[in-house]
């Protein structure tokens, strides 16, 4: 049986990240303002926790909606990053962005629509930068090992899975959250694996129950979308959390807290 | 906010079961023999818990795989029943079985295969007996909601629904268990739902991980199948708990009350 | 290779249905009215085609929308039956109702949500009438093949397997048509299978393509929902043919007629 | 009503092809030798038709999988292009390969595992060549449609949809082709859709059915994987036809062509 109360899942600069931390990667969906990510990144570094995720160059099914605010968005970030001192997560979506990226990013995220784009990912094995690896909605669990693989190889070994659900027929949630993606990446592979709520669900309603979810079922973290206003956001506000309801994910969280750290200890939710 | 502790999810003569006491139905997947049933019992019963799930009239995928002891499976958990001090929980195909489950069965389940059996769900309403509904695996969460509407207005409000998975094309578990269902069920509707991990799965070794995630999810309790000797299992032995692993289970839910209890009375996870 | 053109799919009473025929089953979702089910079967009776469809007793997900007809839906059947010299298809969704159907049903059919209705279709295996058996919308096509066996190991060889969609993620059509069913079933079985492309497809505009898809796929036929005034239909309106639409596909099944003779004589399609 | 008979769906230098053509492209999934890219060049040339499929620079989900001949591959589909007079089509996985295809390749093929690759579509956009872009296997068809606009509003007007299976349930076929596509795509766009069977079905045993069953539906053609000898084949052995079943494939397409010409100009089937 694995204990896993000391593993290390991350390691950035001076920051070492324990599977007993449980990572949580909170921020908007996309970058909209100054304004917006600083409320965002306040309420982060409040809450304790060292991770904001936030998108810039935003890879939409349509080609006429708003694609982020680009290299202004990594700006806005950079002084985020600075003023708040937190590690920053957002995703790369063409190599070509990446020396815009290395002096910001902390964890470059390869989107659910990217993960078969095996030509960016054998470009990032050779960036010397954690990646944050999310399942397709149309892959499976197999694939997603897999596409890892193509880091793994390539000479990357710092790279977090994600689930963030797949497609099916049910049409009350955006994708359905898979959460047995979670014990299963645990028995066939020694990556840490977070969950997303925030994209799986689609809905803020059910963001908290199911993070907790997550963790439950071993779940090495999580990463939400949080925003100071969700009606008001370019980009999926629908399932944005906004600060009140992310206090009381943060607080339970840290309700769940001893129960994960024994489950740790005895190896067996694994 | 609702707050749940004391929330009655099910009277059965002389028992209450409420919601802070998160039911759990353990059980064959067929009754076997009087030594299967009865170890399982025991076993059961040894935790602390008061229902045992075995199925005696098997709805077989296949016309020519076991379909269960029927009349012989009913007497062996009455015997189990008295012997033990159970609740029976067992599945009902045909209204014309019922004369024989009206005094053993406690709790009449409809399985995933007549969810939208309505002609079924018509008659059972009009009998003086919970039913544990299981979701269809191609049934949406408004589908599920609907046929216990049958139950429902046709005077039967004693219904348990259950969440046990959906197909999908992820072939790594046998169901994709959409655990989304129980925050959005307890939005939508007063009914309790509880969680069927075996069953969704399909492979032993995740049950307890997803089990876990169920009741973190909001889950009002878990059916889970266990069995002296999984790999001799007449039917579903992939999924089964032995009970070894069926005691890691009881303990760890042990573990995580806490929390449970302490979300209840917050009334924040659903 | 087979040779199809000669295969008999079906005998009922004086007529006999021959591969090559295509059989073509139409009318309306639900039985509304005399003046409704008339105008449908003059309709069917002057394409020069023998079978009418429509629905007595609905199975309905919502318990409180339209149930049909039920007894009187049957009389207005028999009617038309009399009427225009048609063989009559409805839906069987409970054994008791069989007496009422025995005199004017020719076909019984199993609906989508029944096709793991065990029960039923043991029961529908005693009596001697044909059975068009769909398939469910969760369901695989080996669950299908082996729902049919319940009739066939049941003393009942008139089968006829109906492809009617499954579920997916495609919002734009109600279910997915596989019609990689229908080769697959011929390679498997000697049951005849026909298609449905008006459930399938949920909607009108394109039934007739996905007729055609169907029998160049190797069907033996088909079944489509047509109403005289679609809008008005208190049931499936979107998915049903109007009466010119109806014509329309009459008219391109013969164009198509040559094509499918050669291939049955080549035997190569299956 | 549209009158497609007239209609021209792609210009290729001095080669023009209608709709009612119905382009064929057929080839090995992979480019292995010029051998085996030969023997399939001559038997697509010997058929009448213009365009040779093979794959050089191969997506495959394991790393460790064979990723094709690359830039000796398309040296060699530049053997083939100028020995049969054949137009090439193959999969572009990087823009940095284009210089090598400029004068080999007469249309680039986006796999389903780039179809979210935006910055792959944008960059093709601005080149003049032809793309062929495949539904990806998690996608909508609305999806398919606005990844087509990256295209298109890039400036390339030269798009052909390709219809080639979603992922669902269904284990007998690889994916589940999605043929109502092609009439929905017709109805909102005006770019010609293809159909691939091959990778659909992943099985060659029913490629000939779900083949003509596309036409039937209305698309503008096909693409087919052949081999001279499928169970040695370096990938995909399983779903290409040997040469025998593509004669066959041929020979029934001929025979499916005069009801194709009439629906086209009745304009009914789309």
């Amino acid at each position: 049986m694995t204990h896993f109360l000391d593993q290390t899942i991350l390691e950035i600069d001076e920051l070492t990240v324990k599977r007993k931390d449980r990572i949580l990667i909170a921020g908007p969906c996309s970058v909209e303002s100054q304004g917006q990510v600083f409320a965002c990144a306040r309420e982060v570094a409040e809450a304790g926790y060292k991770f904001m995720r936030g998108g810039a160059f935003k890879p939409r099914t349509n080609p006429y909606s708003f694609q982020g605010l680009q290299e202004e968005g990594i700006r806005i970030l950079a002084k985020a990053k600075k003023e708040f001192g937190l590690k920053i997560v957002t995703e790369i979506i063409d190599v070509d962005h990446f020396p815009l990226y290395r002096d910001t990013v902390d964890i470059l995220q390869v989107g659910a629509r990217n993960m078969s784009n095996f030509q960016l990912l054998k470009q990032l094995a050779t960036f010397n930068k954690p990646v944050l690896l999310k399942r397709g909605y149309g892959a499976t669990i197999e694939e997603l090992l897999l596409a890892a693989e193509y880091l793994l190889s390539g000479g990357n070994s710092r790279v977090i899975l994600c689930e963030r659900g797949i497609r099916t027929f049910e049409t009350m949630t955006r994708s359905t959250l898979d959460l047995s993606s979670v014990p299963l990446v645990k028995k066939m592979s020694s990556l840490p694996i977070i969950v997303d709520p925030s994209h799986a669900c689609g809905r803020s309603d059910i963001v908290i129950p199911m993070a907790l979810a997550g963790l439950a079922a071993g779940a090495d973290g999580l990463i939400v979308e949080i925003h100071p206003n969700p009606p008001k956001a370019l980009c999926d506000g629908l399932q944005s959390l906004d600060f009140s309801k992310f206090r009381t994910l943060v607080k339970e969280i840290q309700l769940l807290k001893p129960f994960l750290d024994q489950i740790d200890v005895a190896g067996e939710n694994t």
